[in-house]
C-alpha cells in the first residue's frame, strides 16, 4: 500500500538485537508504544516469524489496525547491503536473505514497503534526527560494547558499501607491533583495545604480569581471585568486566587507568583516521562502554587531535544521548524517510 | 529555467584545474564540445569571471544558444561543501565563496541551476559513470599527483563531509616512527610517501645516504649531478620527477624500487584504513604517478590485503580509464543528476 502523504505516517520500528528485540509503534515519527521481547528463532522462518507473531499480538490490542501501517524499518546485528541484503548474521541465525521480501513472506497480511539496515547504522541515523547529532547531514557514531562499530550517514543516508561493511573500523589496525591475533586473523585491530572483551583482557594481562601492584580489579576472575585461599570453597569469584575496569580507573586504580588510558588512545587514533574518510560534522559515542562518560572523552579528543588533520582538529566528540533507543528511533526514521521519497 | 523533462537536458560541464581549465558541452550526457583554456584570475570576478567569459565566446560560436543550458557543474581543486560552499581554495582565490551564488553573479544572463564539488570527487562520479568504476554506486578514487587525495562515493553520490574534507587521506598518517613533518605539522602523513614530491624526496635522500649505490637517478638535481665536476660549465642538470623514479624502478634501480616500493605499501595501508569507514566496491588509482601502472598495482593489493579485513580484501583496485576527463565528465553528471531529482 502506498502512503498518502496527505494522511499521518503510521510506522513500524523494529531492532532486533542479539538477544532482545525492541518494537515501536510510531506516528509521524512520534513514538506511540514500545515493547520488548526476547529475539527467538524457534519459529517457522526464524527470528523474522517470531517479529511477525509479536507485530500481530501487539496490533491486535491497537487501537491501529494492521492496514493502516505504511511501512516498517528494521534493523538487525549484521552487516546490511544498501538493498537490504544479508549475506551473513550468524547471531540471529540469517544468510543471503533479502531481508524486505523474507519479511513479507512470513507476514503477507503486512503488505507494505520494508527497509533493513545495520544497527549500529540505525543508532546513527537514530542520533541524528533525536539525539546527540540533531541538526547534522553528516555524523559518525561509534557502539562500544562486546564489539565495536560505527554508523556513517553521509547527506543524511546511512552510507553502507561493499557488502555493508562500511563503518566496521573495529578492525582497524591500530597496533602494528601487537603480536596476539584478533578474531578476524590480523594482529592490532582497535577491537582488541577498545572493545569489551579486549579491555578485560588487558587488564588481566597486566594484574598478572604485575603481582606486585595491589589493584582492586584482583578480587575478579583473572585477576588473581582464583588463588585466594582465604575464598569459601566452593565461592567462584565474580567474572570482570569493562564497566569494572573503567570503574577502578575512575577511582585511581594504577592498572585501570593504563588499560583505559590505551582504549581511549586507540579510539581517538581510529576515529581520526575514519574522518580523513568521512570527514563527520559531529562523531558520537554509544554502547556500554561511553557509559564510562566524560572520563574517557578527554582521553579520545587529545589523542584524535594528535593524529588528525589540524583542519579536521575541531571535529565534536561527544557522548550519545538516546541511550537504548537510538536504533529503534533510527530504524523508523529510515522508513519513513524512504515512505516520502517514494 | 527548469530543466523540460521531455526534452534532452543541455548542460555545461566545467573542471577548473590549478593551470588548465576545461569546459564540456554535453546533451543528455554526451560530450558535444570541449574547450581547454589556462586557469586566469586576471578578470573582474576572478576565476569565476574568466569562466563566464570563455562560455560566452564558447557558445557565440555554437548551434546551441545560452538560453538552451539547463544547468553547470562545475568542479574545483579544493575543498567544497555538500551546498557548495568553498572556505578556501588559495590556488584559485576563492575564499568564503558560496560558488552557485558568485557564478551567477558574474554571469547573470545564465540562470540556471549551478553544482559545484571538488574536482578529486568529480573525477570519482566521472570514473563511476564512463569509466573504471561504471555499474557501481560506492566507490573511491584516488588521485596521486602533487597531492594525494580520494573521491568517495556512497549510494552514487559524492560525500563531502565537514568543511568538504571527506576523502583526504593525504594526511593519514601511515607512519608513526617518521621524524620528518608533513606540510600539514604532522609527522608520516600518507602524501609524504606516496605522492610526487614525496617520492623525489625519498629517492633524493637514499641516493644521499647510499653513495656507494648506483643509480641512474644520480644524473638528476638532488641526485649527486650537482657535483658532477665533468659536466661542462653552466649545464644545470635536470629536475626529478616521480616519473624519473618510477621509471628507473622498472628498470631495476635498487634505490628507485625501494622507493616506490614504500609508495606502494603505504598506499595500500591507507586503502585498507579507508575500505573499514567507506567500504567501496571497487578502488581506482587515478592521476600522474597512477600512470606507472600495472607495476604500482600488485604491490598495492599485496599491502592492502595484509591490513584489511579478510571479507574486504576482494575489494578490487584498478586503474582509472578516463584520463584527464574524469572530472569534467564527473562535473557534468553532478548537475545532470541535480536537474533530473529537482
Amino acid at each position: 500500500m502506498q502512503a498518502d502523504r496527505s494522511e499521518k505516517l503510521i510506522t513500524l520500528g523494529v531492532d532486533v538485537g542479539g538477544t532482545t528485540t525492541k518494537l515501536g509503534l510510531f506516528r509521524d515519527g512520534k513514538m506511540l508504544a514500545k515493547h520488548f521481547f526476547p529475539t527467538g528463532k524457534e519459529k517457522d522462518g526464524g527470528v523474522l516469524g517470531v517479529v511477525a507473531d509479536k507485530i500481530r499480538e501487539v496490533m491486535s490490542r491497537s487501537s491501529i489496525s494492521l492496514s493502516e501501517i505504511d511501512g516498517v524499518g528494521m534493523g538487525i546485528p549484521g552487516p546490511v547491503t544498501g538493498d537490504g541484503f544479508v549475506m551473513e548474521c550468524p547471531n540471529i541465525d540469517l544468510k543471503n536473505v533479502q531481508l524486505d521480501d523474507s519479511f513479507r513472506e512470513v507476514m503477507p497480511e503486512l503488505d507494505v514497503p520494508v527497509r533493513a539496515g545495520n544497527n549500529a547504522n540505525t543508532a546513527a541515523l537514530g542520533e541524528m534526527v533525536r539525539g546527540a547529532g540533531r541538526g547534522h547531514q553528516d555524523i559518525m557514531m561509534v557502539t562500544i560494547g562486546t564489539g565495536l562499530g560505527a554508523g556513517i550517514i553521509s547527506n543524511g543516508r546511512i552510507v553502507t558499501g561493499y557488502k555493508g561493511y562500511a563503518g566496521e573500523i573495529g578492525h582497524l589496525i591500530v597496533n602494528e607491533k601487537e603480536t596476539e591475533p584478533c578474531g578476524c586473523g590480523h594482529c592490532g585491530c582497535l577491537e582488541q583495545y577498545t572493545a569489551g572483551p579486549g579491555i578485560v583482557r588487558a587488564a588481566q594481562k597486566l594484574l598478572k604480569d604485575h603481582p606486585e601492584i595491589p589493584s582492586p580489579l584482583r578480587s575478579f576472575s583473572g585477576g588473581g581471585a582464583e588463588e585466594d585461599l582465604t575464598l569459601p570453597v566452593g565461592i567462584v569469584p565474580p567474572e570482570m568486566t569493562a564497566k569494572d575496569v573503567f570503574a577502578a580507573a575512575f577511582n585511581g586504580d594504577e592498572i585501570a587507568e593504563l588499560v583505559t588510558t590505551r582504549a581511549c588512545v586507540m579510539l581517538g587514533k581510529a576515529l581520526a583516521a575514519a574522518s580523513f574518510c568521512s570527514a563527520p560534522e559531529i562523531i558520537i559515542l554509544g554502547g556500554q562502554i561511553s557509559r564510562a562518560g566524560a572520563a574517557m572523552l578527554d582521553s579520545v579528543r587529545g589523542s584524535f587531535r594528535r593524529y588528525v588533520h589540524p583542519d579536521l582538529a575541531e571535529i565534536p566528540i561527544c557522548l550519545a544521548s538516546l541511550g537504548g533507543n537510538a536504533a529503534l528511533i533510527g530504524c523508523n526514521y529510515m522508513i519513513e524517510q524512504f515512505l516520502k521519497e517514494n
